[in-house]
């Protein structure tokens, strides 16, 4: 995990940062609203990556942003293991993700799946997480 | 201490899943705003833990919210010892808590007894508070 | 403007939103963290937009979201003209925005442009928005 | 609606604030961050009130808080019809929300009686809500 | 009032903003946090004015923030009436500021007398709130 | 690093904590909107610090603050080489630092050299910036 606290740095600038990092590699790239010295309102970039991908991603930090300066931190993770199923919807198929961790079973919807379903059935984003919801309990197709 | 980013749970989801956290026993729970990716507001969640508690709170995050892995750091703490006196004000008795570290101390009136107070007085919460700190020159009974 | 205080939409959702408001015709669209009832960290949702607009945005946030009212309020506005010029930058073509109002002018480059430019030559947006703000005293073709 | 700054007042009363003011008959407050000048992280309170409860609510503010002057504002709301309706899930009953606005239709179900029916099986609040969507179609008996 | 989203401003340039518009008349200015489209983290400025003040902070905005338009809007205010009395702490004199507004009266030690005793007697700014307070009964010297 | 979750300290305390620090040798201060239990809005303090300042620096949070125990934590860093030149601008002379790391370059003015030209001459913050910018490929004067 890299954080940087910034206060000179746009917010143009920090969209096409996160932009940047995604590409790169970065499992995970979040801003926090910072207060900081002089009244300036700040963020904190943090990003969640593989070891093996820091150097690449310090080097966009540095380039794009105006930090001078990043701290490193490792930690443990707890993760549940996970699988994707495809169920079938009124509004075209959807991948489900169900994951488990020691006895919590839980499923979640494809954003992308349920956002290509919404925008083309012309219906909520809602809908179609509902409607895929309600169908995994029927039996679907391992994918993945 | 365990954190999670979030940008799929709702508040209501995590008012919750803070009540059920500080149920089971974490010491501390808070949410902080967070900028995702896909212009999405998010919420990291931190949950500040004994050891011993670690699995049964992790429980609870994964079977209420949809994080599917969180990360678990440890810190060295600095802390004030602490004990607690009772002060009588003209809104009834009121639990101080005076804490000490190398050479400073100071007293803050418990909350729960202050807001009680105030209810029943028909007084607000500042004028309870006052009035308690203003007794904690005179000699209180010593309690816990 | 239309503003909507929202504690039961998951961040995916809302980012959803933001794009279909986007597309519909909204000016802005921005969210901003909240602390509302029962420890839900929550959103206000707020869309800036012409009047006639208004139906076919409280359609979409109706739709998409969980709220149940919306609040609409209207305000005067003060805006800089504005023009747009091009300029020549090492990293090829970029707008520049020119703004004046009562004698205050400022020039600001076209952040697309200036991303198109920066992805294409591998440099930093930074260098490219220097490139071209330092353009902008030399003589540039007159867009739109 | 009333708005009020505050860069003085702390966390603990302003969540006794909240539950004064919610009890006197405010439709909704919240608090939001605010950077302030001097480096203070401040918070803006918000109330929604029908006008008939300013004066008792100004006054709570006042007693409460710091402030020493609120702004007042009104505006138009734009609101869906609503119903309430009960459904049976496996965990007890529950009632829904049905919201209307000029052909959008959506269902809700009651954060109050899904909580208690998650305590009381033991399951998650996720797991009631997705129960009792899944039976809005059939009928319902028809509440309030 | 006057509002305006940026996306493009850096944190310096808005703590040199709010320096500016402080000195040049504005009763008040502060920053919210903002999500804006693109993933770019932005900031809500608001500046409260007397409506005599409004162009010359207008100016201030065009020129030190990159905004192109601002949002001005009016609203009532409920102002609580107030008068500064001095009062003896062993700390050395302090202002103190009694606020009325029917019925409920309330008092706030002056921030900047009190931060000048606590650092002239190397005290804790609590020190000398809890200190002033406890004088406000006893007769001070009106001023102002 | 310390951290510490504050939700019954006043932003006016907040502030002067921060200056209280800064001045004790803290290298960084930082505050972040926190939402805690009971309703409350709080504040994570973040300070940054070498590890010889600790003991001083936890002297003025515990005394300043209401906090009674904070969490210490330890990262590595990685800074960029930083070499400070002077350009001269027409509005006066103006220190750039230049950042380096493994092939990455950037410059950034000072802030407080630009912020006293640009109340001397007159003229916006970001004028002074560009102006020291175009600057920085003629030769300029080493410092420090």
């Amino acid at each position: 995990m890299i954080h940087a606290s910034l206060d000179d740095t746009t917010g143009e600038t920090l969209g096409f940062a996160m932009e940047q990092l995604l590409v790169a590699g970065a499992l995970d790239v979040s801003f926090t609203p910072l207060y900081m010295k002089k009244n300036r309102p700040g963020v904190k970039l943090e990003v969640i990556c593989h070891r093996s991908d820091e150097r690449k991603l310090l080097e966009i930090i540095f380039r794009e942003t105006t930090t001078l300066g990043v701290r490193i931190s490792e930690s443990r993770r707890a993760v549940m293991t996970r699988e994707l199923r495809q169920v079938e919807t009124p509004f075209g198929p959807v991948r489900v993700k169900r994951a488990h961790w020691q006895g919590v079973v839980k499923e979640s919807p494809e954003y992308e799946d349920c956002r290509k379903a919404a925008l083309r059935a012309g219906v909520s984003l809602q809908a179609v997480y509902q409607s895929a919801l309600a169908q995994t309990d029927t039996e679907g197709e391992m994918t993945e």
